[in-house]
């Protein structure tokens, strides 16, 4: 009954033998290999575009460099205002951009809306000298509220974010748990819908750690190599973290795995809605939260459950309640979630 | 015929097993896991003496956080000129550290001689409000050079930076190469010659990504956890991190990977020396820097051979000559080290 | 009729004066001359204790220098959501720090209020390695509203920020202004009150560029010597800097300056209400923040008078009206108030 | 006897005149006054083109400031080993440049040959992702050694900068007296020899706290408003360091008060090589370095002449000698020169 965060589940079968199988022989370091030429390839085709992919061996730093490098130092980055990046990264995004300021927005179930956006943009108080520039619109998908963004609705948020020319990036540690609950392509879900660069995750979704920053437009990725050296996030025996990606991204592979945590999801939502503890928001990736009675939290606890109570960010619970969030994996089983909810109704 | 990088070889059996053992079930991210815990308990019993210790993904990001946690932003980093931090780092040190300076000092064959430490700090000028103030002193142990300090020397050169007040680092990429080449203990040959703080490096000596940042102070280690996350260099799924080292360090392997490497190195010397070509430094870890005949170098690339040629760094070498480097590892064969010396010997 | 701000005023004569009679002869730049010592002397004199005070040419670089002293890169600044350091300095703060990050905090009329920073820090989530830890409280004394904090006001807020290990700073562009307008000693109003640094205005109140950060426990100062020198804010002819403030401090000059400012904007309030514009927010140093109809705000402009208008920060205006923000100086006449008001009157 | 600095001096009487004349009625702060708008535009009529400028109040934040504008993060500066930039800035570029890397080259009397240059730049490691890139070449004119580069000297290195993609500043703290000493106009010494941007010093020439940062080209400088902004090197009483500058350009007397510390230099250069001191590097601005011996030092500290000993950078002087340098400024009178000399004398 582990639902604590899905970066507690270990490395899928598949990609810890792609690690292994590629511990043969001698490979030039730093990228200069054929694992990574090979997942180069394979973003591109998946994305259905020329692309530019670094490869970086966690979400925080992918996150950081993206940002860094879209926005000048005297500029913002627009987010939610609970967003990881700007919540639960320590300032790197601040670090990495050289003092750059992130301005959280309000919305419901973890999003932003356009109209937030539009007033945010339209009616605060930007630019030289006094002000930063707003650069970047950074979107989490999914949301930090196990929400998700549709394409058409990436797609208006974009368009006012170029008309403001800011670039628009998204923060995608749980890209594949929002893309296989929607029934769209990459390309569909990312630069159709006007997406300009990506973190994309798959440490959460199986790998043990292997993120890539991918710039739709492969000209604006110029000197990311650099910047990732220098912030220290080049690996050297980078062979075994393409080697992850090759075999997350490998027959939709990453696809598969959050598909599954999604069901785990549902299954979840369903015995909690079931148990009179409905999900707080729309269950629409790998997280549910739900507000449960404080003898059940006490309860699920004793029998060994692993999750973290949550602050209902704007809610108003009962007295008797906490909001708790429950995470799903690909390494959930129905067994753990169908215990959940047993001890659950008591 | 291997010899451009040891970061060109693959990961050591017993480590990627490791990797695998640990795959198993649920552990909470972020070093919060049983593995972390035994891998600390392991580096304070190995250097005699409690220690904080913090692992990250590449030795560039070890070194520069390192260095960034003793140096004020108008601080110097006093290294050897062609130390790594100084040349092949991409100005990691100078942005972690808000842009502090690296003041590189000569020396031959990769080392900084107590007399040349002792007339940069005494007849420099340092100090505020103009210039900046020496805060640490880095020795590269084993050295770009592929020589060593002695312990003693490392002690003779701590003091004199004790008595300015710099702290003591050591960039340990190689440490296992020096160790495994002098009879003393790890806690001899760090902080009883006076290091405060450690680059302790696994991934060239047969990790697929771990080093470990070790403070022999640990109240000088406070919010290094903070400034790691705001690196980027925390992995979420720490267990995979912790459990190379732990395999590195079990049963001394890492020394015995690193004598394996080095007995390779002597192999080469020896063949070279016997062949007119003696190494232009003492080897005494796993790099081999040898002046080969031009036409030799290109009969050694046609057959297959592996490695770099090198900036003579202030040696003059006969015209007809070209310097290389030849980098042995764990997984370096002695049949490979005989079949280079035949070619090279025509 | 000028009322845009008090940074348009010239420079108050006595201390034009002073500049000029300190251009006599030589004396040592950066700070090693007569008049530097002298006017470090009066702020220990005028402050009652022993003093580390640094000179700046200007306000944003005052504050980004302060509070990167006592900020680590990974902490945070706690100010008021329209503190000038939040919204008009272009992410200086950020610069200076490291990449700090600035968290605002809401409040009527520009105050924070006891409540407001209890609960911040009490209900954040803060601390390493995820998130950033609050390491300073920085109010502005008087507030971007006009407003003043007084000297128990902020016993409290410190009392409440020293429990949670936050230095306190004042942002005193307009210190001269609260300190006139309460009945308290300058040490009553900092030190005592529990304020730990200082950013102390002349700028604003008379001179030609001319700041002093204030340590109040000289300790904390050390270093900033250096810092300072790095950040660019050290002038060379330094004598020029400290001969204004000198001539500022002397004879209380700058409090009846102050005086004179809050005069006029008593003035102008006293004539806004009996138009029936009373201002949204005491008038309690020298700003004045006004509702008035739309075609007044026309027929002022076209008077020629110079003002700005001002977001109305959370408070609702009648449809028909607009906020306004006069800001009086040293420099004001009370003819220029009065023609104002008439003008206002129609 | 005031040799110590040029920053030692007082403020022109013209400029401060220009300063008390600026000091009525109001101005719109940050440079939105008649005096910026009338000194931009006399910029470009001097050089003899469009040009953007930005003022500010030192020398060092003007340095800053221009290098991290055309260096990214992972660039370098290439400069002299001892210019300002690299040896008295306190890291300051560093800082500014977000931890760029100053690369300090060889040269006789302060100056880079074009071989040095040459070879730095073709033979050094160069380029991402492993080493930084060089961005931009800063030359100091008048250099610390008291030489000058002639037009065709910084055309030829401009070339080579160029032809690898450099940026070519000019650190022009004593440009003035650069130019007074060359037959060429300030176009001819800048732009027309391939600068891109230029730090003007005011300060040393005659001002109270003046520099303006130019870019030949516009365009580059686009930003740099933000930059300054939160650089925290924008004035607010701006009308005050323009008037400055304006009246340091009315009428050519920046040269002319070149011109006078530069005939003052003569002179002291002349009496010194009568006396068996002649200096050491060809005096060509406002500095000299003379070898005196010991004892003459000592009587001439005794009678009270103000100067510096020098570290004599790489010249062997005799035992009993010591290098001073002397700098004369437009204040410095004949009277004292000849004092001077006759102390030395004895």
């Amino acid at each position: 009954m582990y639902f604590a965060s899905d970066n507690a589940a270990g490395i899928a079968p598949a990609i810890l033998d792609a690690i292994a199988k590629a511990n043969d022989g001698y490979a030039l370091g730093y990228g200069n290999d054929d694992w990574t030429r090979r997942v180069e390839h394979r973003f591109a085709e998946m994305f259905e575009r020329e692309v530019a992919v670094f490869l970086v061996p966690a979400g925080t730093v992918a996150n950081a460099l993206a940002l860094a490098h879209v926005t000048p130092p005297w500029g913002a980055v627009l987010c939610h205002k609970d967003a990881h990046i700007a919540t639960d990264e320590c300032g790197a995004p601040e670090f990495f951009g050289g003092g750059i300021k992130l301005v959280g927005l309000p919305g419901t179930a973890g999003k932003i809306s356009p109209e937030t956006l539009r007033s945010a943009l339209d009616q605060g108080e930007w630019g030289g000298p006094h002000h930063v520039t707003p650069a970047a619109l950074s979107l989490s998908q999914a949301t930090e509220s196990g929400t998700i963004y549709r394409a058409s609705e990436i797609k208006e948020l974009s368009d006012i974010a170029h008309a403001h020319r800011l670039a628009v990036h998204i923060d995608g540690a749980r890209l594949g748990n929002a893309l296989a609950r929607m029934n769209v392509s990459p390309a569909e879900a990312t630069w159709k819908a006007g997406v300009d660069l990506l973190s994309f995750g798959a440490t959460k979704g199986g790998a043990m750690g292997a993120e890539a920053i991918v710039f739709f437009d492969p000209a604006r990725g110029a000197h990311m190599a650099d910047r990732r050296k220098r912030g220290g996030a080049l690996l050297s025996k980078h062979r075994f973290i393409a080697a992850q990606l090759e075999a997350f991204l490998a027959g939709g592979l990453w696809l598969k795995l959050a598909r599954h945590a999604n069901d785990m999801a549902d299954r979840l939502a369903a015995g909690l809605s079931a148990a009179g503890c409905a999900p707080v928001w729309p269950v629409e990736a790998n997280e549910v939260f739900a507000p449960i009675p404080r003898d059940t939290d006490k309860r699920l606890k004793a029998a060994g459950a692993a999750f973290y109570e949550w602050p209902p960010l704007g809610l108003s619970l009962p007295e008797d309640r906490t909001l708790i969030r429950l995470v799903t994996s690909f390494q959930t089983m129905p067994a753990d979630v169908d215990k959940f909810l047993a001890t659950l109704r008591g």
